[in-house]
């Protein structure tokens, strides 16, 4: 008798239910080899991730594990069930870290449909999942809502419920904050974490140039999508692109972010930590040997209710492909830049 | 006095004894750092080996240590004292995996020369080795036999004894199961673990596409084969490989194997350990810009005696470049159809 | 009212003060994974730091990290506040490694301002720098010179103060060994180790082709200097690159050392620690798809004061591109012969 096949389709948009949640597969152990891997391919310079003495020296316990290391683990394992059949990544909401996770914690995921809606051609919908990253005692790290356009199976079967979920425009400040713990008074040493500029010394609508640009390798962004067990084939099957729309592997979304972040150092040293992502757009795709520049400008600046150790920032970082940033490309028209890759809206800690 | 060299030029076919046991150099302690690193490099899911967590609701004290980065590190020893004036590597047999490993541990290999066969135009020889890779409290945690072709020092030499060692098939279900300890009664979960099929859901003459593929870049193999160091130069020195057969640097063909195991997953995720390697043949090299594919078959399905928590099942494991899977690639004519890469043989097990 | 500009332009020749210390920023934990990633990157096979075991055999609480990671990664820290605006990194002295380091530790790093000296044509200067890296403890893990031209932000202006510091030319036997516990007598395993020759089989004078070449890719020399958290942008930014001298990135030098030390396990695999780098320097630029090669040669070999279990050697190593090394290449006319990129002298522990 036939056996039924044993490999995993993916999802297509009649597939997902409504209010249903998904259990993801493979949970992870982070390691201090994830974290070793982690600098080597982004060469982050946060001080607080960086050293145990430094962490320690301001309450944490040991050095957390680097927030974008925790998003990437925690997304990649919702790709085999949300968007291995996605067509496109369209956007990011209400993201927020809600514990530090450490060398030696394991993660899990789970995501909850909170949206469909098919597209007007009828050959797609947009499916709306609540993500949820878990540590092995059960605790949210991180929530998430991604929505992809995911094909159907079928082009033409109309889709049965429709619902599309309402999303904050950004996270409020006094949801920040859970996943960084009170900080010493007076132990943040400006030398050690590299700048002199606290909380208090940005203004909304200031602009920082981070100057330098990084030239991302093939081998790099498959070291990185497969360290975040994230299985989308087009990152990594040459053959297979070389007869597709752009001929060859597309960087995973991702590691664009975590470049920009690294590179947002200069000029933010002190932005220890991604309270919160308010909302992604990935604008065009990055290619193996485009080299990456990045700068920021500073959207609000909000103290945290009852805590005077931190603040928060909201930045928008903005990366670019073989385009310094000196004068903050970003929009042309009606619509972004030649050059602009990432629109990231997110919530930094600083010390006060 | 000029001084003996102090370089070693490897062993010549006339340098190996029948009998002889050969210490390999360079005992290496395996960490996290190692299975990160392992984990970049073939995107592994197995949840097993990915979370402590997992592993310990199953019985182990923590995520073991993947099979194959434990097969590269102990072959990886050998290398120097065997295989450097290898022409090829002919074959593998008998290769058992006998005790877990763990972060922590730290391998050292021994081989025994086990036969010696000079080939008929007498500028060469086959050397058979049982290598034996063991811990840090003397336990072997991998056994297996391989046999190389090894040039002469002194081509037309007579060859002093000569002996064909008789090698099995394949290795007997009840010598499988000692790196796996017993699991927990119900607590493998099949959502965290990501696949439905258990062992009793397989049929010898089933066959699997592994779907996905993935390109190889040099950095990538040379990332791998020194983390296992592994000193074969055909795999690193681009300017000698200019004049060599094939014009460039060659991939170890272990790559190749954890690379197809890792594709695996997505159709035997639940054959989480590779009790035993029966036999391997590499049809053909890999060079980096080649996309590997892969594609299973069932060929027999045994219970272990006495257990009634895992079960065996023998796989043939098939992988190819730039060819991909769905019309399940092996034979032509007499030989290999054009294509394939690897034609392995091994025991893994599965949770019944 | 415009901000006061949050990037770090890093400083000029006139931004230096004789005798002042600079704090350098992010303290860095060194874990298992940046032992593995050293490991993938070079190869290093050399025992007392590849295996725990072996290690405490020796009297070692565990394997120390290699001193060349100890090395780079306490240089990179200098980078940022020394040589961002470097034209040159001219020269090393005085190099001593003080005390083991082991995963766990965290180091950190601060330079005092030797010496200064402007250029005859007034745009630049040399700047020397003797540099720390200590430990959580605070003890002194690495202390050395370097000197690098830095050019001046207005060419022209005097220099202050002029000042050359006094160098040793190579590190005297007795403040060798300050890193490297007594070894325990008669532990040290020459077969595990690798190589049968001590201390007492090498001679002043004689030299040992080190044989194999390691080809270096892009993404493996940015991988590494990234986590050594060095942010010299000659390594990272192809775009920018184009339009300079080389049109293409350049290749850390620290890299160099430690392919060129990794290839000399085969010929030196007792000297398994770097006491102290006496004189360094890089004679040409190394490009990825380039193979490195070497050789080295005894110039001393010194007993240590109260020692019986190891004595120092000291020893040149040279590198090469795309050149085997079986005639030593070096010297021509005046200069270096064509294909040298390294000229290093050192002091190597070995048992006796």
């Amino acid at each position: 008798m036939p056996q039924p096949s044993k490999t995993d389709p993916g999802r297509f948009f009649e597939d997902f239910r409504l209010g249903e949640t998904i259990v993801h597969a493979t949970p992870r152990t982070v390691t201090a080899g994830d974290v070793s891997l982690y600098t080597a391919l982004y060469g982050p310079r946060f001080a607080v991730q960086s050293s145990d003495a430094f962490a320690r020296s301001l309450g944490y316990p040991a050095a957390p594990v680097d927030d974008l290391l925790v998003f990437h683990i925690v997304f990649g394992k919702t790709v085999p069930d949300v968007s291995l059949n996605a067509v496109a990544n369209l956007g990011y909401a209400d993201g927020r870290f809600l514990a530090p996770v450490y060398p030696g914690d394991t993660l899990a995921t789970t995501s909850e449909v909170i949206g469909l809606k098919q597209t007007s051609g009828g050959d797609a919908g947009i499916v709306y999942v609540r993500s949820v990253g878990v540590n092995q005692r059960g605790e949210a790290v991180l929530s998430y809502v991604r929505w992809v356009l995911v094909r159907k199976r079928l082009p033409g079967t109309p889709a049965a419920i429709e619902h599309v979920p309402e999303l904050p425009k950004a996270v409020a400040p006094e949801a920040l904050g859970a996943a960084c713990p009170p900080l010493s008074a007076g132990a943040y040493d400006d030398s050690l974490a590299g700048s002199l500029f606290r909380w208090g010394d940005y203004e909304p609508g200031e602009r920082v140039d981070h100057v330098d640009g990084m030239t991302v390798e093939e081998a790099e962004h498959q070291l990185a999508t497969r360290l975040y067990q994230n299985t989308a084939k087009v990152h990594f099957d040459a053959h297979a692109a070389r007869g597709s729309r752009f001929g060859r592997r597309l960087i995973y979304g991702g590691h664009v972010i975590s470049l920009a972040r690294a590179l947002s150092f200069n000029g933010l040293g002190n932005a220890f930590h991604v309270a919160a992502i308010n909302a992604g757009r990935h604008v065009a795709p990055l290619f193996a040997g485009d080299t990456v520049y990045a700068w920021s400008e500073v959207l609000e600046r909000e103290a945290l209710p009852g805590r005077e150790d931190v603040g928060a920032m909201r930045l928008r970082l903005v990366a670019t492909r073989d385009l310094p940033c000196a004068d903050f490309p970003l929009r042309r028209d009606e619509g972004y830049a030649e050059g602009v890759l990432l629109d990231l809206d997110y919530w930094a800690l600083l010390p006060r």
